[in-house]
């Protein structure tokens, strides 16, 4: 009988997050160890309803331009995973699909929430004496997965960020007054985003005034002081604010009203952190010049702008996810470990998901002050936005695959 | 007593707006015609304040730099002349300064309202009997410059466009139900801008389902229906919407309160027709899973994802300038004409800059229908976009150049 794998995808799109699925592929196409490989449609929901596609007929082309297509050629999902010890049916609706399609092993790319749904499952199985292996992929622009190094999607993210922010400081410095300009970028709970804008810089300089961190309590009093003194010395203030911001208390300090109807987790939608920066600059009356730019699922899709170490990364997360499968391994997420910064040189390692589920990896606190980011930040993230992958172009425009 | 020119940049910025500097730069390389060539900072407030810099002893490898370095690399204004028949003083400060510095010939990087300043200063010294040649070269993301085929700036801004769209078509695309998908581009009175969306394809097909442009009065009723249509068909809508939407009286459909200060040409600051066709949808009950994007001044910034055709013309445009002063010509601003569409093929003409001065061109009515555009502006459209140009990297980021 033939031995399948499956892959699905989970959560939030990324820009290399296809790369993962072309590393399995690219696994097969040197060990051949499983006869087909199959794609669940929109995550484990896919898996639930059966829904699979046959990814085993791919050419070598099309993996190839897979690497290079950003967001979930998989569709996705957002999906809690009830206890089983309460109910039992969609475990019983994933093991049923796995069997019916001779699945020997199930690798699921994901964020936090998608390392629960691999823990729960692998202790499914191993508690009903099931030989099926699970193995969760990281993925997420946000980068505040435990345990891991760095995610994959964070790199080209933080180099769409520090890109838009050099090119945007640019233009916004055009005039005797400049005002002040504000960029949003997403992280809800890690500032890990917004922080890499630290890195866009003119003559060796920072270009970007002022970061705020969720890690960090907004202080309304200090950043209004702040914004004042650096527009009256130099007429041009430039800000980086996560989503989100929180104060003192621990709340957001500003909360969009709309909750995302797809979200299952809870997550309140955030945005308008910018708005609510300009507002009260406003009426401040420092200026009445001020702009505001929400990045938005841009900094998350971003191919044309990705990280080539991200790309490489995200693809050898796959490979090795698979390789590892066949060292023994199975209920572990495949981590990333920073083996040496000179030269960057990374391995991937076996983590326990329950160590990633549900949980959030914060910038540490010594790597920050109360509006900035400090050198140790600098130093981490550089490595992660090197090199651009050679995208292939057809008239004028990235050339992109769709699986679904 | 040596001879020397004058180079000055003014109104919005764009991606390409140097690389006409640069055109005049490598001219003079080659001729030798001047002995300094001066750049003025803030466009004509620096030449009326005498703020100039000397651009004669950049390096070969500095212009090639300036040539892919975004937004407006000496600076920028909005000054509106006034008729020197009723106020010469200005005219008699910028004459000071052309006579101080021994400028034969001042080039002015700008739009319409740059062209308006071309037109008066050229009547001015014709007048006055004065030596003096002044030419205007075009530049404006936003295409809507009279007599000119296309603008230096539109290229790369419509790739940019184009490319952000495909790219969050697909990051739109990955849940059961996506919800409506809007993006806000640049564009007041014009749409050039939201129709290069039209360009973002998968397997050959728009990915964009709307495109709304100032040109076309707004119908909300239309709009609602079409848009609950589409969202019952396949539970996605993506919507490309121009700042400029205006409705059938010519208002505004949403105007922002906010004016900008420092646009003295007293047009209103536009921005938020997004939010407002996010807010009617929502109001109208066809789904609440609604994102918005503002591209902002990304779009015009984003040299990281230009045009190398553009890059090339806006170059040209400067470097034929120069040659044409010296064929005799002044008081024209050098426009483009297409010659040719496959092979694409242009040149650069002599216009009357008072034919460009405060005008606006619209996209013709027969390139578009109430709600999407038509197969000859894609024809149009398409040639613009072709070409990366190969920038620079550093640290994992383009390397741009500061002259002031």
């Amino acid at each position: 009988m033939s031995k399948n794998c499956l892959v699905a995808q989970s959560g939030g799109p990324t820009a290399v997050i296809n790369a993962s699925i072309s590393g399995i592929l690219d696994a097969n196409i040197k060990y051949k160890e499983f006869e087909k490989i199959y794609g669940a449609k929109n995550g484990i929901e896919g898996v639930m309803d059966g829904k699979l596609i046959d990814l085993s007929n791919l050419t070598k082309e099309e993996i190839d331009l897979l690497k290079l297509t950003p967001a979930s050629a998989l569709g996705s999902c957002r999906h809690k995973m009830k206890d089983f010890n309460e109910d039992e049916k969609e475990y019983e609706m994933i093991l049923e699909t796995l069997e019916k399609y001779n699945i020997d092993t199930f690798f699921y790319i994901g964020g936090n929430d998608s390392m629960d749904t691999v823990h729960k499952l692998s202790l499914y199985v191993k508690q009903k004496g099931i030989d099926k292996k699970i193995i969760g992929i990281p993925k997420t622009i946000d980068n505040d997965l435990m345990e891991t190094d760095f995610t994959p999607g964070f790199g080209s993210a933080a180099k769409y960020i520090a890109t838009t922010v050099l090119e945007t400081y640019l233009d916004a410095s055009v005039y005797k007054d400049n005002g002040v300009f504000i960029v949003e970028t997403m992280g809800r709970d890690a500032g890990w985003l917004a922080s890499s804008s630290v890195l866009a810089k003119i003559d060796g300089k920072p270009v970007v005034d002022f970061i705020y961190l969720p890690e960090n309590p907004f202080d309304k009093e200090k950043f209004l002081a702040d914004v004042k003194k650096c527009y009256e010395d130099k007429k041009q203030v430039y800000i980086v604010a996560s989503e989100g911001l929180k104060d003192a208390n621990g709340d957001y300090v500003f909360k969009s009203k709309t909750i995302e109807v797809h979200d299952k987790f809870a997550h309140a939608q955030l945005g308008g952190v910018g708005s609510y920066l300009k507002s009260i600059i406003e009426q401040a009356n420092i200026t009445h010049r001020i702009k505001v730019l929400e990045l938005g699922t841009a900094q998350r899709a971003a191919m044309h702008c990705a990280s080539l170490t991200d790309v490489n990364i995200s693809h050898l997360c796959g490979f090795r996810a698979y390789e590892m499968r066949f060292e023994g391994k199975s209920g572990f997420m495949a981590g990333i470990k920073i083996k040496s910064m000179l030269p960057f040189e990374t391995e991937i390692v076996e983590i326990d998901p329950s160590l990633v589920a549900n949980k959030v990896k914060e910038i540490p606190r010594e790597w920050m002050t109360d509006n900035f980011v400090k050198e140790e930040l600098v130093e981490y993230l550089t490595p992660l936005i090197q090199g651009q992958p050679e995208i292939e172009y057809e008239n004028g425009l990235p050339k992109y695959v769709k699986l679904i």
